[in-house]
């Protein structure tokens, strides 16, 4: 097994915020939405149920801590969590934080609309946000 | 906090399979995917970060036991697992059993096709292929 590296696709349609104990916490470039990625730091994973029991455990706990966070940070009406990976085969977990009458709603957000990219000040901002919810174990970036 | 009863909306889509120690396991009714639906039989559940720790740990692993069990069952090449819950807020989880070509590849499943509901007998097809793969502590219904 090879070192970890985050998928190209990823590594250019998103910024990279943080690093939890397990995962890489990325934002998705689409300012449309509340838009976050967690990938476990782990080559060569396809499915949550390749990790191995502790692996499994953190993911969800980072999941859990980051959902409660984002949701609270930007007032979501519902959070959609969702491992697909039909494209982007490297597992990753997305978040986004849903709201009555966002873009989308009440459809889910992959494949209809175009990103709206951040400017660096909404990166930013996103960041400030969340920075203050998120435990000491969250290494910014 | 009422008892547990299953939203309208997944009882109307969806046909029970089986109970496991948290969660009611369902099968979407739509013939075009192996898909089913996992819901922790909690009232008054939206998000999983509602559950306490010990039942967050429970729907990780009959979520984990059944992705890696449905995928042997119907041979897939990506297991899709998703929250969303824009619609039926009631906490489910989706899983589905994706094959490279399968009438919604590669997006997501939600609102491509119209369903197409499955005959008696496939519905059949679908149990006996998953309940060899399941621990005793699913209870088939």
């Amino acid at each position: 097994m090879t070192d970890f590296s985050l998928h190209p696709q990823l590594a250019a349609d998103c910024t990279v915020l943080a690093d939890a104990p397990l995962s890489r916490l990325l934002l998705m470039n689409d300012a449309q939405y509340p838009w976050f990625i967690l990938v476990p730091r782990r080559a060569g994973l396809r499915e949550i149920y390749e990790l191995d029991l502790a692996g499994q455990q953190q993911l969800l706990a980072e999941s859990v801590e980051f959902g409660r966070a984002a949701m609270q940070a930007f007032g979501g009406d519902k959070l959609n969590v969702a491992a697909l990976g039909n494209m982007v085969p490297q597992l990753h977990l997305h978040h986004v934080v849903r709201r009555i009458g966002d873009p989308a709603w009440p459809a889910p957000v992959w494949g209809r609309h175009p990103a709206v990219p951040y400017t660096p000040g909404q990166i930013s901002e996103r960041q400030q946000a969340l920075r203050p919810r998120l435990g000491a174990d969250w290494r910014w970036l």
